[in-house]
């Protein structure tokens, strides 16, 4: 099992030193150091899975066991502070489900998207075999689904099921379409409240019920995690276009070459009539997106997305102000800037 | 959607009859009747699915709506019955829950296995795509689990959890030991019972449970539900080897193909020692497994297989004389008794 210091917290915090922010970068390593007992907790929630030691689990805990960001179980882990709950084995319970469920996702995307790399080594998919990845996918699904039940909490269990059909729907959304390069601003915004920013605030909702936060701390949650999954994917976009690969642990261009529409591919289509159609075009006769990058960039859609998430960052931490100021409320809003401004 | 006489039971009785079981094929020809309404209402229970209208829910209707056995509802509706209790919406949320996760499996078993075919047309895979038929397949799984949830009744969900976890490792495994053609009993009987079995005895516990039987009889039933999928896999085992596909739906000799161990594939390496390895030398070469039937026909290894099924079909029934005697009662009986002398 890896150090749960490979999370989100130790990279963030060297990226916001490395940017210049330093009072952000300061405030994440003491939340790293607060965190640290609850955070590594969860890595021992997730590593307890795959001891079945059939072909599933075994694919299942490869993943797993790379270094994620961790950024779901760490919204878990925040909101339960947020109502002065460590993070005792229900919490771990929910931040571990929040996980699993993400992973399942990756797993199956994976074979969807044909992806080779995920983490920064070859994907499940790719060591195990697709039918292996399915199954580790379909695996983790009923784990999560079964440490969320075992926590008894009412509530719970339903809002997970609605996230997963929200994701797969999502997914499937995506999937249609995929290489059809319509700029529907709408149609972006649906797939990724499903696939991203629904898991995000159920983690939210989730950490804050446990803690016992009555209903409008959690209908603020949940605002919060809604903006924040936005933000998060709209970097994410960003970075497929202009991260560093060693950095992110993903090959760059990927949405790219799969024909998804990003948010900068869209924004950069408004502004740059023949955009989709040379793209299309090299897409359809086999040929790397050549110069597609820069053209993109000339546009200015890169840095309008960056905009649009730190917008996004900045609704969040607005409405976290329902909720009475706190060490966990000051940790949730670091969390939240330091993710918009991430470079990985 | 299809009409529910489509079911497991007309071609049951007109089987039954054809083999010269009348008494059997008249006792299936009244349980239709006496339970038609109940089947409707399963049936119509399905047809809600699919509706949401994205390319997963699509591609999940495609195979509902082709007629299958709807063998797993059934044990649900006759063991609520057991008790008295009519298809009301419960019992048939927990029947369609039992046919969602079946069909869930086959989606992403297709995809695995790369089936070509399934219920007489092409798998959804081969329509759809194998990236819409993983989604449709998770689609689905969250249905069931929704419907399951919907019920209220204790148990049942975490049950539910269970066998799907079941499912997913029985079918691991069985992927693992594709290939390796070792005839290994025990390593049989496990798969069975996760993949097949275990689905069974759920669909008669809940049935059971929601008309309020007692742990006695429930007990009764998970014996019978063990049994029953044991016949009824090890009947699909010999008709993958001589059944007529225009009957079964199904192309014949897959599971040769993919080289996975069948039971009468077991008993025939017992008697012909050279018989898995000319097999796994003609899987290698790709050549198709050409006078191999008649091979394992020879070794009677077929008709031992059907004689298993008959005694794990009677190991069912006399399970059965724990519950009262009813129509309910002898309704199960000649379902498990047809299914073990079933010819598709």
């Amino acid at each position: 099992m890896h150090d749960s210091s490979i999370g989100v917290l130790a990279p963030l915090a060297r990226v916001s030193g490395r940017n210049g922010l330093d009072p952000l970068a300061e405030r994440l390593t003491d939340l790293r150091s607060w965190l640290a007992t609850d955070l590594a907790g969860v890595d021992q929630a997730l590593a307890t899975d795959g001891d079945s030691g059939d072909l599933a689990a075994r694919a299942a805990s490869y993943l797993l066991a790379r270094p994620g960001k961790r950024i779901r179980p760490l919204c878990v882990v925040i909101a339960a502070r947020l109502g002065g709950r460590p993070a005792d084995p229900t919490v771990r319970n929910l931040a571990a489900a929040c996980e699993l469920v993400h992973a399942a996702t990756l797993l199956h995307d994976d074979v969807i998207d044909q992806g080779d790399e995920r983490r920064g080594v070859p994907a499940a998919r790719v060591v195990y075999g697709n039918s292996a990845s399915i199954l580790a996918g379909d695996h983790l699904l009923v784990e999560a689904l079964r440490r969320v039940r075992r926590t008894g909490i009412t509530g719970l269990l339903d809002g997970m099921l609605d996230v997963i059909a929200g994701m797969v729907q999502a997914e499937a959304r995506q999937l249609e379409q995929r290489g059809r390069f319509e700029p529907i601003r709408q149609a972006y915004e649906a797939v990724v409240q499903g696939k991203t920013a629904a898991l995000f605030r159920w983690g939210l909702r989730a950490g804050g019920t446990a803690a016992g936060l009555g209903e409008d701390a959690l209908s603020a949650l949940d605002d919060v995690g809604l903006h924040f999954g936005m933000a998060f994917q709209l970097v994410d976009d960003v970075l497929d276009l202009d991260g560093d690969p060693a950095e992110t642990g993903k090959s760059t261009l990927t949405d790219l070459r799969e024909g998804k529409l990003t948010w900068p591919l869209i924004l950069a289509s408004e502004r740059d009539d023949a955009l989709l159609a040379d793209l299309k075009a090299g897409i359809e006769s086999g040929e790397p997106p050549r110069g597609m990058v820069e053209r993109i960039c000339a546009t200015g859609a890169l840095a309008a997305t960056r905009s649009k998430a730190a917008d996004h960052a900045g609704a969040a931490r607005l409405r976290l102000e329902a909720l009475p100021p706190s060490q966990a409320r000051r940790a949730l809003a670091a969390v939240v800037e330091a993710t918009a401004a991430r470079t990985r």
